[in-house]
């Protein structure tokens, strides 16, 4: 009996011969079946934008919540699992919130990303804070600190990387082209929201509405769009 | 050997190549066999509706409970395994207790359905107060708070979306379509009570009775019909 | 290969792919192996009547218990695996003391049905009071509290019902139909203890004696009948 | 690929499709391997007796413990793994010696026997007392208390029944069938014996002598025969 | 697929169908590979005689310790696993000196057999002392107390007899047979010493020497022979 | 059915037939996917560079590190799974000031590299620090200590070497040959970082940058080269 | 299906049907791979020498590592993994340095022996020393105290032997014949280094140096030879 590769993830973090880990990379394949977010960094601070997916018009929009406040520097949008993904944001949370009390100042934003994969990293050990598989999420994770605005991209493998501007979810392919076309260091945050919103609209299948995407930004402090102020974006397209 | 598919749910919690968490979407098949439940959202308040499912005469129609309260002004509408929902439902109970004792007022409808969420996501992870497996069973969770009426729905992945209208079980399908051309935000709590059980109407396959259905609305507070108010319903009909 | 579907009870507690948990689905076989028992409501009070299965002349019939006291306003009649069914017992009859201990008053017959499904439900979890499988035993729980007579049926899901007549074992088919004929609920006690002995006569594959059958009562209070007492039901057969 | 039956028992203490518990049934195998027990009830005592299989004319026949006194006025024989049985008998001892210091009286036969079958229900769920596997032991327990004198026989499966004689062990059945012929409740204790004795002898390939069977009674305190007791009752044939 | 009997073994600790324990067995083979060692009973004490299998003449014979002191009042030979032995001594070592330190006297070599035989009994449950396989070896215990000599054989399941003359090891079945045809309980412990060297000398390869054999008795102390002791011995074969 | 060698990795740290622990070969496997790593002991220090694989132009260079200080007086590079070693290297920055801070002087390089092999050798052991798998990174681990400066070499399975030169990574193999033709141990500092430099771009696909590598040096201090200091070096090829 | 012997090894410490443990002879064939390693025991004390299989000209000699200091009487040399080689001698010294401590005086040779294999043992126990399979290593162990000079040989079973001489490591088979050929208990500790190199010489497939063995005496105290000792003895061969 030979046995194929899919026989090597059922041990949850085990290498396979090729010194692959299979769990974390179906929780990858989890992602590009998630909906698409996008980031931008300019020097005013971060932008940050999500496509929605109502899939009913009984559903109320404001509660599909893939844009969250971390901190009041902090914010993120995410691909994937949202119950897993509001795991994470809630741990960052208590992380960033533990950290004003013990040192009077805020977190940085780098050392909250370090800690959200601290926990993505150690999934099936049984302790109490990890799950059993990998988180099935990536996050952009945008802040502003006494470095100035950062923008960062976390994988389910607990690798996080610092980036100028990123997509991920099911359109990343496409969005990650046009921003690499279109993204330049020197762009103003206005000129970001147009290009996050017009990049969001190729990779949708419907009219961007007010009701269908979410923008934030963190500038520096986070804010998520009003449906006027998303509304205000999307006639500049 | 090839392995097909379902050999990968046999981890309980474990993602196959595709990113799919199969004993999440086993337990939503338990769904699929369950009761209808069909709750709406009106300005004075959420109803709830349930079909009972009586299997015997010699059954006692009140001992059927698919509509349960939660706090005071909270409640919810389950479909799926009743002892599962049971469980989650007396978690419930205790967090909003606990609520109303360490701060004094009642906990947000958000914050109660979270809770539970998040006992539903942590299945298969041995610790004191999760299950073995997903719990087999979707919510319909009316509640009345400071921010007035609201009504969620929840699934075995821990996931909840907040709805204006919902249908769950096994007449969901087209009970939601149903839904979707008569529901509109200004509909009044009667008009509510009359489409919710005229769609239950047409999914169940017996005469509707006060026996075989069971009604509730939160309006500001958790109420449960008597028989003889649900007749009133009926004979608006 | 492909994995039939027996291979997903391994897992004793897992979803199949169609939402079934078999190993409770097992259990419920494991009953249907069992002797027939039948419980009937009446204003007056409850009757329960089992079928003992005397497998030996030599073996004592009065130590073949398949109807137990809980406590001195609840009794139950069992089917299934006689040493489960004592575990269970023996939980209920140390939480109703608990519960006059700390209350000062008997617990009701639904908290304690509760109270006995709860641990059903929580099999397979390692901690210390609950079973690595389901329990294969159905119960039918009479009690008299403040709501007047009462009568409960559990089975291995950890699901209940309360009914105003129930049969389980492997006789509960037949049983169940002719109960529904005869059972109204204006029937006496008398009349109950009559309608289930004919009724276990008719499954029965022997002559009913009182070594072959135990009858009990609760009006209000629990009382298992003397075989003389159980010799005078068979006379008005 | 067709999973057979055997595949289901290896979870020590899962349901099989039928609803049957194949590691409890496997071990009713190892004790129909085992050496022949008889007891009988009389109005003055209970009687035992076992087949000691001698295997070799080295071994030491008073080593072969197979009856053993678990307090003053409980005795028992045992079929099967002897090193099960001791366990077993080793518990018993240390709950009847502790009831003793707690109540200041002896522990009835049947809480003994109960306390017995608890353990042995408790299998494969590795909490510190209990066994990985059922035990594979049935019991004959003789006993004396306010009660008069009482036979209870355990099985593997933790259940319990009090029997008026009883046989278990490879030579079970037909002594099973003599013992049914030959009892009635009005024998002597003399009688019991030489029925016991003379049955064994049927069941045995060997002449029986003081060295390959035991004998002990419990009337009412437990009393092993000497060679010569024995010799006494062999003579009587 | 039909799963073989060698399926269920893979529990360490399960029964197969036919009532039978296999790791146990497989155990038992391991001994029936080790070297074989011979016991006696005599009125004046103990005498135990093994074969040592000296692989390679540069290995120091004295360090090849298949005779153990336990107590000053008991001894043991081995057959099996060395290493797994040592452990069993090791702790019947503790358990003797932790008696006499509690009761000051010395434990019997029935309790201290007793003792050995629960550790080995409870293999594959995870605590702390027990080994997750069963010991891989057999014991003959040798001992000296109130009760006058005796000789104890122990297994692998935890069994243990008491023996007048037995052998273990690859070559115990044709010790045995010699052991009977030239044992009788009024045999002299010259005698004795005699017997087991000249039938160890029948099963050994090679020619007996001090250095490739080693004896012991009880006496009522135990006493290992010097070489020129067992050379004596020899000298009389 | 004949298992294949593959069958023997699921046990996460099992033998194989041939004395072969798979995970760690596996693991080892890994690292041959990941980027370059050159490391170079001269007698003024120590000198370590790495190709970074900037896979986007919108990723921010400087958040690559492959290059990272554990103490002042000790740095590492590396090669494999990047969250892996930031596990590691957090592990050794907590052991180098835990001994700061107990023995008021720094940790020696042999030390740390154990520490960090100790815990890279227990994986599979369920205990709070280690993973359940080998850690799937080799590290080269430059120092300066009382014994001068020091190069140490650690793969999966927690074994180190220390050596003069070394590469890691997926050109590990032209990489080794290229240091054994150019390296002496009497190069200067400067000569060190260009032969690093010279062979990176050897086995590396695009032209050199300072975006896309890093160079550090331990000499006696940890120092990562800026921008400039590359270029520099980058010049002198 | 029938299930070949591999079957077996997959319960790491489990036996075979022919009473076999695979992971320990599993981990004896790692050993087969090793680097040869000798040991003499003269009277004037203890000679070590290893192979050093150096495999690059950029590695460091002396971090080769194959004979370790224990306590200042006893040292060890070794074959197989490296690592799991370190494991046990810290343990050793954490044991002979606590002994030291508590009695005022060196650990026999023995007693560190024992102390070693007892955790050589207990593999896949789960306990916090232990490891999850058995030690891949060989020692062996030369000390001196009240004794004299000994030689021990320890295997991954966790069995020990004296010896006077004893080759480990892939080149052992024929190491062992010429030391057999070549030892007697009357050499010199000076023709034992000689005899020692000189068969290390015959495996080895390269020119012996000082920088590819190592030698170590312990006479009384453990001595690690310089490169220029260890260039005599090369010369005197």
């Amino acid at each position: 009996m030979f046995l194929t590769r899919t026989e090597y993830d059922r041990g949850v973090n085990t290498f396979s011969p090729e010194g692959r880990l299979f769990q974390v990379e179906y929780a990858i394949e989890a992602i590009k079946l998630g909906s698409t977010a996008i980031g931008l960094k300019t020097k005013e601070g971060v932008v940050l934008a999500v496509e929605k997916r109502i899939t009913s018009p009984l559903l109320e929009p404001s509660s599909v919540e893939k844009i969250m406040e971390i901190d009041e520097h902090i914010g993120c949008a995410m691909s994937g699992l949202i119950a897993d993904a509001r795991t994470l944001v809630e741990h960052a949370r208590v992380e960033t919130q533990n950290h004003r009390f013990s040192y009077g100042e805020p977190m940085t934003v780098e050392s909250t990303t370090q800690a959200l994969c601290d926990l993505a990293l150690r999934f099936g050990e049984g302790d109490e804070e990890s799950m059993s598989r990998p988180f099935g999420v990536s996050l952009l994770i945008a802040g502003h600190d006494e470095n100035g605005p950062s923008l960062y991209y976390t994988d389910p493998s607990g690798t996080f990387w610092q980036c100028n501007a990123k997509a991920i979810g099911s359109g990343s392919e496409g969005a990650d082209s046009s921003l690499q076309e279109q993204y330049n260091k020197d762009i103003t945050l206005k000129e970001a929201e147009t290009i996050a919103l017009s990049i969001l609209k190729q990779v949708m299948e419907e009219k961007v509405t007010p009701n269908n995407v979410d923008i934030a930004k963190v500038a520096p402090n986070y804010h998520l769009y009003t449906p006027s102020e998303v509304e205000a974006v999307i006639s500049r397209l």
